[in-house]
C-alpha cells in the first residue's frame, strides 16, 4: 500500500428513518440528527462529518439525506457542507443513494477515491477508525475494485451482517486486504458462534471504498433497473436539477442486496484496529450509554431504586424514576413514553406500526 | 338489632400524602383527589362522598382533610358539604382527626352513633357496604362500644391489618357482631395463610362507629397526650377558632394505634357482603383498573406489543408504548415518570424519599 494516495472523498449515508427509535426519533428527526452515542454529545450525523473530515480535503465530506431534512442537516453541520449535501427526494435505501454520492463525486472530482460511510455508529478509536478508511481508499484506488471493511468478531453478534473472507491479498497497517467470499444476512445465535470462532467470518460494517466508475459500472450490471432509472442523472453533470424527476423511479433497496452480494471480486479490509458498533436500535445506544455499577444509564435527576441495567432517557427534562425494574429502555418525549424489554430494541418498529395502524400519524412524523 | 335507630353521622378521612402515588398524587393534589378506581371515574373523595350521603341527614357526611387542600375540597363536593367540612391546620395522621369529627358531631348533633371512613378504597356492591355501616351505627348506639368493620378474607392478604374476632355478640343481617380479641399488624405471608384459614382472622376495614362521647372518653383515656393537646378544642362548642394553635400539638399517630389496639371492649361487624379493596398503592390501583385479556390496564391511544400484567396511566393524555414487558406500573405526569415493577406500589415512597434527598421538593409539592 506504499505510493502516493490520490485526493479521497468521504460520503456519509445519512438517510434513514428512525422508527427503531421511536419516540425518540420521528420521520422529521430521524436517529442520524439526534445524540445517541453516550460518548460523544453531539447528533450522530455532526459526530460523524467531524470524525472523517480529516481524511477530506477543504470541501469537506460529502452528506446523502432525504430532502425533507434538508434544513435540519444544514442547521447541524458547517456551512461548506451545503456545497457537499445531497437531497434525496424521496428516501429510496441506500443503493440509489451510492449511486448518487459516486456521481456526484466524480462530477467534482473525476475518478477519485471514495469511501461510503454509515451515520449511526459508535467507533473508537476515532484515529484506527480514520486509518483503515484511508488504507481502503488507497486499496480501491490501486485494486480497481469495490473494497469492503470487515471488522474481525469480538462475540457472536446476531445483529450484524458478516462477510466470509478469503485469500490475503495484501498487508497493510490497519490489518490484510483480503478476497470476499460471500456476504451474510445476519445470521442465527448457533451460526453466529461457528463464524465468531472460525478466523474467516467478519462483522460487515457497511463501509465500502471504491473509484466512482468502478461502482456505477458494477451498479449497472447488478442493478440494471436502479440504473436506467438514474439514467438521465448519471449521464450529466448538471445531475441535481434531474433528481426529482428521476430518483422517485429507483427501487428502495440496499446497496448491499442490490449490488454487494451480487458483484464478484470484492475485497475486504480484515481489521482488528477499532471497536465499533452499529448504533441501530435503543439496545445498541444502551451499550454504549455509560452505565453506573448497577448497569443503569441514567440522567442526572433520574432516580433509580432497586434497578439494574436499565437505560432512562427523556428529550423534555424530566426525570424518569424506576422501581424494582431490570433491563428496560424508558423513552419520554413531549408527547408519548416508550417502555421496552431490553433486547427488544428491533421491535420498537413494531410498536410504530401499530400506533400507523391506530391512525396516529401525529406520533410519527 | 331491632328498634328505632338513632339518627346517624358519617365522617370521611380525607388526609392522607399521597406519597405512594406519586408522580400522580402530591402533597398539593393526593390521591383522595384523583380518580383511581377504575370502576368509578370520579375523584375518590367524590365517589365515597356520594357513596355514604344515603346514610345521611341533609346535611350530608362531614368530611376532615388537610386545610391545604381546603380549596379543592370544595371544588370537588357539593356546596352544602362546606358546613360539615372540618380542616386541620397541619396534617396529624389519624388519632386526631376522628377526635376533631367526634366533637364536630357532638357539637352539632349531640350523641348521634358516627360512623367514619376512610377515603381511597374500592367497595361494591355500595348498597351492601352502606348496610354494614348502618348496622355499625345501630350496634355502637346499642352496645355504647366501639364497632369496627371486619372483613372475612378471601386471599392471605400481608397489606391489610387484621383483627382476631372472639365471642359472637349478636347477629345481624350484615353479619355477626363479635368481641375484638386483638388487633394484628399487617402478617407476613405464612402468617396471613393461617389467618386466612382460621375463620377467627378478619382484614381490618380501618372503619369505624361510636358515640361521640364514647370514642372521646376513649381517646383520653388511651391517648392522654393528644387529649392534653386537644383539650382546648374539645372543650368547647366554638372550637374552630382553636384549632390552629392546638392541633399541631397532637402527636401524629393513627387512631388504631392511638386508640384502638389500646382500648379494650372493641366489637367488630364481621362481614361478607361486599368485595373491599384498600387503594393504598399503585398495586390495588391495578387490581381494579379494568384489565384486557392479557392483564394490561391501558387507556384508548395506548400500545402494547407483547406486554402482559401492565398499568399505564399519564394526566396529560399522552400514549404509553409497552413493548415486551410485564408486570410494571407505568405513571407518567407533565413534570416526571415512574416505572415501577408490580408489588412494588408500597416503596413508591422511597422515590418519594430519593427526590426530596436531592432537593426535588418541586416534584413533591
Amino acid at each position: 500500500m506504499a505510493g502516493k494516495t490520490p485526493a479521497r472523498h468521504v460520503a456519509i449515508l445519512a438517510g434513514g428513518s428512525g422508527t427503531r427509535f421511536w419516540p425518540l426519533a420521528r420521520a422529521s428527526r430521524p436517529k442520524q440528527l439526534l445524540p445517541l452515542d453516550g460518548s460523544d454529545p453531539r447528533p450522530l450525523l455532526a459526530a460523524v462529518y467531524d470524525r472523517v473530515a480529516p481524511l477530506c480535503d477543504d470541501g469537506g465530506p460529502w452528506v446523502v439525506a432525504s430532502r425533507s431534512l434538508g434544513p435540519a442537516v444544514r442547521r447541524l453541520l458547517p456551512a461548506r457542507a451545503r456545497k457537499r449535501l445531497v437531497l434525496e427526494p424521496v428516501p429510496r435505501n441506500t443503493a440509489g443513494a451510492v449511486a448518487l454520492a459516486a456521481h456526484a463525486v466524480r462530477c467534482e472530482a473525476g475518478e477519485a477515491p471514495t469511501v461510503v460511510v454509515p451515520s449511526a455508529h459508535h467507533v473508537a478509536p476515532a484515529a484506527a477508525w480514520r486509518k483503515a478508511l484511508a488504507t481502503m481508499a488507497a486499496r480501491a484506488a490501486a485494486s480497481g475494485r469495490i473494497v469492503t471493511l470487515g471488522l474481525a468478531p469480538t462475540f457472536p453478534a446476531t445483529g450484524f451482517g458478516w462477510l466470509e473472507a478469503g485469500r490475503v491479498l495484501a498487508r497493510t497497517g490497519s490489518g490484510d486486504v483480503r478476497e470476499v467470499r460471500r456476504y451474510v444476512e445476519k445470521p442465527r445465535l448457533a451460526v453466529a458462534r461457528r463464524f465468531a470462532r472460525s478466523g474467516r467470518h467478519l462483522w460487515n460494517l457497511g463501509t465500502f471504498a471504491f473509484l466512482p466508475g468502478v461502482f456505477l459500472d458494477a451498479f449497472a450490471r447488478r442493478f440494471p433497473v436502479g440504473a436506467k432509472a438514474l439514467t438521465p442523472v448519471l449521464s450529466t453533470r448538471s445531475w441535481r436539477g434531474r433528481l426529482a424527476k428521476a430518483y422517485p423511479r429507483v427501487p428502495a433497496t440496499s446497496v448491499d442486496y442490490a449490488v454487494m452480494e451480487r458483484e464478484p471480486g470484492l475485497e475486504v479490509l480484515a481489521t482488528e484496529s477499532f471497536v465499533w458498533d452499529d448504533l441501530g436500535s435503543l439496545d445498541a445506544v444502551a451499550r454504549h450509554a455509560g452505565a453506573d455499577a448497577r448497569g443503569n444509564a441514567l440522567r442526572e435527576g433520574d432516580v433509580a431504586v432497586d434497578a439494574r441495567r436499565c437505560l432512562a432517557t427523556s428529550d423534555d427534562g424530566t426525570p424518569v424514576a424506576l422501581l424494582g425494574v431490570e433491563d428496560l429502555l424508558v423513552v419520554r418525549t413531549k408527547d408519548a413514553t416508550l417502555v421496552a424489554r431490553r433486547g427488544r430494541g428491533e421491535d420498537v418498529r413494531k410498536v410504530v406500526e401499530a400506533l400507523r395502524a391506530a391512525g396516529r400519524e401525529d406520533l410519527l412524523r
